[in-house]
């Protein structure tokens, strides 16, 4: 069995390639799936492709929506939902992911600093893991996966 | 039918009091629900009910869970879920109860003020109906319940 | 047990009255819900209520999303839903609601004349009873509900 | 992951064509579903097979129902639905799909010219994307599926 | 809590009004359901309501499929499904309404003699009590729904 | 796409070679199951495995409950249930076969000679093709497969 | 909306009367169900209906299945299931349980003494509340459905 | 089909190594999965790679969340459960997953001595088959997925 992890959450560092590489490193038989990561790209494929809006709304509805048609279709594929909360923005959208995997039953990891611990408390409570490192999310993945500890 | 209506989010404003006054003003077929609106209540459930912890993550873990019972229930039981995001704090409850529901296919109003439109945006995808004000869930209320628009 | 019947589809005459005056007049454990059949309402209650909008796309969107508050809601709670195909119009609301509840499995009963049967053939396909006239759903719901023929 | 797409409704143009000829020159990983498009065997396949009919309603009902079983099951198996409406004809198999489909939670695409917007806004109101052409929905899937924007 | 108990299979013996005023003279907390017990109205209804059809086939298949929005409806309804299988026809709506009782998780008593028990193993497998008499099916629910057992 | 198909019922002529023959020949992407066809094991697997009964009831139910583990699992797996039923015996687990795709939302073809019509009007009533003849059932595959008439 | 509390385990001690009679004494919108609590109609129930087997496996079987109508039945019907486990016996049937209440998503309250803390970790690990008390347990209910703390 | 199966339970004897041993000498179409079956290593787990607790209940409790994210995972692929009952320990979780196995409707296999066969009626209820050695788990599966009797 070749397990699906999706990842999650913040775009603005390279934690996605440090679980990836660390989960390669260990051959892990492991597929990991993502958001879209370019934040320009995410915010603007709607209008890019089906035309501009003149209110700002329906330019981020677009998108928004456009979006939906790849992350649910690879949040109900996956065996795992790790989601990342970084240092800024709202990451609503992470949350949001986090109550839909709930609702669906995937085993989810969070992973966040100390200084989110109070804001996360109900996400953290859906979870099964709450890591602070990707490093901390590749032992789950390989105790989970390999069902090797060390 | 008596529709239930979940009113997630916010809990430092009288915005439920408004809708359910308006909603009752209107005589409309609705009973409401909410989580613990007692700040302080809802934060220290856990330890108050079943002993102390010297870790505030397991502090918080246990009254989060404790609140879970109640919130995911009601969610389950609802026809609509209101979800509300104020001016302060992260709120990502209210953006976790956002996926839940949306996965759970329940009819998703969201309000919130024009400074959070971009933010929430992958929130506001999900929604059938995005309002700014009270007022404006009630007028919803009476059409979707009632069926007049005025 | 009350049965909860859905009609659905045409909102341009008085079907629905017949049908539920005849089910009345046979005293049928039933309670009957439907779409908004006020036409301006249900096209302009997105706007009314939100705000107005400057291209009819969105104009159009706002009230159908809203619209579908109520009647998602209404089919998920229906035992039976009634789809009735008139004279005019596209319709595709009347299909669309056809599919939705074949895929909740909802029993579904399909009205129209004649003239449609070819183009309908697939709608026809998923239903359990195909009538023309709101005397023959008012028939089917006696003998289902109560048992009787004549 | 291969991502399975089914296309839906009109089978009168060459749109599927264009739309995996695009997906194709693309290198999308992605597989292509749909009805049967021969408009005579769609048409005769319940008597072609079964036994001839007098009545036009069993004729059609037994080709609609044998067509169903191929459709239903490709809807199922879909990770995302496109929905064509073209000029011609009622096209409520095509609406049919899409209630189907997003009463099973199937990310939605529907492509229609600007004479339909009106009367397909309950079923724009369920898609996640409403398009016009089909490079417009080559370009959709290539963002959602390769995560790329151009 | 009020237990719904669907009575299915036999038409031809009185052993419904054995259940229910077993149920009855005890004071469960029950109400019962049934398909249609006047085997002339089941077989006729579709004919009779929708016109007749010259094809026994379709005769057949226009008042099944009314029936079939009756039983399909009240089996969903049912904590507990009732099966009997008595001494003659083929009765394989009986089995088939086990079936999709069972895949519906309903708790299923089957009730028959011993003459059928090779022949209903497989039904019986798939019940959670085979009771040969009323009475014994009135004990069982006398147990089941008041936790009395003499 | 390989469609899985589940071939139920009758167990004492060689319809399943003829289906699978005829699959065969035309090359279609179909992969068969079917329930354990020798008899005499599908009747003793459970006392031959875990120990003999005096009692021919749980002889019986032993054997039914074991071969369950195979027919649910491969009708759970399945694309299209076919359900064939022959010219003797009781042949109970068939209808119950159909009343569990039914209700599993399979699409289900039945299969039997017009002396059984009227007894299997309620099965064929939930099918989406009724045939005669193995050579049908191939021919409805051909089409509902690889779309072709002809 | 009235709360439905399943009280599932140890039937040996009057902690269900304790429960019961909290919730009662703070008139809590709740109403309680509970397995057959006499250890002896509980055991005996199958043969004392169905006939006497020689077998003692056959006779719990029998037993055992006619309690899962109950106890299926009212798992179902839970808005929370609360587990207890107390000093004696194996209570396989109340992990059982538990793990039965945790696939359909019920909010769990686990209820056991400090020694059987590591063995219960797992089904801990599933609950929301962990309970050493009947009063703690009076305590969640008042605080989940009434929203007090004290 | 390659047939999945989970083996649940004891991890003090080599049981899964005799039935895996066993399954792969016949050559059966099948691939095992287990939880992680190193007891240290499924204590530990949790603070291993999370952190240290001075509380026992949360040591245990991050273990067993852990070690949830591969079980619940692995259950929900299976096509079958067995579930094996030793000598030594409570077992809960055991139980606990044959619970979470039959509400999600996978067959269950219990494996035990005679002496726990009172103790785990209610289990054994729930199991489409109950056997007491791996041998004859094997010719369960040689059985189910061969089709196989000797």
């Amino acid at each position: 069995m070749i397990w699906s992890v999706y990842l999650s959450g913040e775009i603005h560092s390279n934690w996605r390639q440090e679980v990836e590489q660390g989960a390669e490193a260990l051959g892990l038989a492991v597929q990991f799936s993502a958001p879209v990561t370019d934040h320009a790209a995410s915010d603007d494929c709607g209008v890019a492709i089906l035309g501009a809006e003149d209110d700002k709304f329906w330019h981020d509805h677009k998108g928004a929506q456009m979006n939906a048609i790849r992350t649910r279709t690879l949040i109900e594929a996956a065996d795992i939902v790790v989601v990342r909360f970084g240092e800024k923005y709202k990451q609503w959208n992470a949350a949001f992911d986090a109550g839909y995997a709930a609702a669906r039953n995937k085993p989810i990891i969070v992973m966040h600093g100390d200084d989110h611990q109070h804001a996360l408390k109900e996400v953290d409570a859906a979870a099964l893991a709450v890591a602070q490192t990707p490093a901390q999310v590749v032992q789950i993945l390989k105790y989970v996966i390999a069902g090797k500890l060390a």
